[in-house]
């Protein structure tokens, strides 16, 4: 499975020129052979709209239809980050479009980071998996990820890639330096960590983003400029490391 | 409160060269103003000893009464580890004599590591918690540590240190690295973690023995060589990490 990260910002305010964005960046990772686009957090809408429980996103689902056809247009897997007005509230979400454009399921953001996001969003409850190139696949959003026992139940469920589209804003870089890869190695399993760069409002966000194999080593990494990070993800991997000893195994007789 | 931690191997086999190394040891910590030292896993016997299950352990209780003279000497806490030949079966441990001589407890391995240590020592079940200048102290053993939940587990029960006497072998470098201060950075507590150095049977020990602050940061680190490494821990600097936005709070809400 050939995984794909976007790092940017895409046109924070202008859904129109950020999905043609997602074309161009969509073309990209298709030549490079990609199975799975991943955006970061908010990218469709832009991560900081201060006055968002105001002004709503009604425009956001029409985004929607051309991120689908997008999808089916280059034969790619796209999750895609964005704030949704939903019928229940806002939410901070990750939307997955398979390769036929159809929409598999919103991921929504579990553990709200700050002020803003919580007097904004309501916080999702629920996971959100698929298949992808014969690798399962979950989701977290950004602070997620900082929470070992989210990440851990995705493990024990048999996800083999978790993919967290992010905001991560300094000075908070020992988060994507530390924190991620030991989440996959604790876990044995890939992660693909696609952060925004550029500054919105109060944020500065670091970059940083990478994909990770089953030992938390680099398989891709970025600095702090947009880029397309591409890598192959080896099920055998997953597998061979395990079999070296395996840490759900030991946790199972730990209880 | 200061912590100590030796990163060395002792003089594995030998009982009364390395209770003389652990004397010379304490006198330096309690000369850099130490409450608490900590010595690596298995240091009072050596840690691979093929043939443990037929020849036991002895005379490792006289030993004890030695270390717990040496604490009550120098003034300090000294949390000691030894495998022990108990009652009810060969232990990985760390024994806590306090600054008055008396032994606080025995913390028994809980994720016992590899095929030779499955084979030899039966796996403890429990945690030790001590208070210690003012911080609540937990214990962990090497593999243990690689394992969120225990050290979690640690953190919801208010403790501020964790203390990891630890055996960590190549290739696992990465542990050492990323694992050890993601597990401070996501518990927002302090950890140290004393390693071993040189090689017993097939095993190298790698050093990188570390004290690590509440966002991961290194307080104090070591390379490869015998090394003690001496920091504060400021329980000050706990409460304003968590003050800034606490995970075991957010924690809370995610259930």
């Amino acid at each position: 499975m050939r995984l794909a990260l976007w790092q940017g910002a895409g046109v924070p305010g202008d859904l129109d020129g950020t999905v043609a964005e997602v074309a161009r960046i969509a073309d990209m990772a298709a030549n490079n052979g990609a199975d799975l686009l991943v955006f970061p957090e908010g990218y469709l809408t832009g991560y900081y709209i201060p006055d968002l429980t105001k002004g709503g996103l009604p425009d956001v689902e029409a985004a929607f239809v051309k991120v689908a056809n997008i999808a089916k247009c280059t034969g790619l897997v796209i999750a895609m980050g964005s704030h949704i007005d939903e019928q229940d509230g806002l939410r901070n979400a990750a939307v997955v479009f398979d390769a036929s454009g159809l929409e598999l399921g919103r991921y929504h953001k579990r553990a709200l980071f700050g002020d803003w996001e919580r007097k904004t969003f309501r916080a999702g409850r629920n996971p959100l998996r698929f298949c992808c190139a014969g690798l399962n696949v979950g989701v977290a959003i950004c602070y997620d990820v900082e929470f070992p026992e989210l990440i851990r139940c995705e493990a024990q469920a048999g996800v083999d890639l978790v993919i967290v589209p992010t905001a991560l804003m300094a000075p908070h870089e020992r988060i994507a330096r530390l924190m991620v890869p030991t989440r996959a190695m604790e876990n044995q399993i890939a992660l693909g960590y696609a952060n925004r760069v550029g500054s919105e409002g109060p944020f500065d966000f670091v970059g940083l983003s990478s994909i990770c194999g089953p030992q938390g080593e680099p398989l891709a990494t970025a600095h702090t400029e947009p880029e397309l990070l591409v890598a192959e993800i080896e099920p055998a991997s997953i597998q061979r490391e395990r079999a070296a000893g395996s840490y759900l195994g030991t946790l199972a007789q730990l209880r």
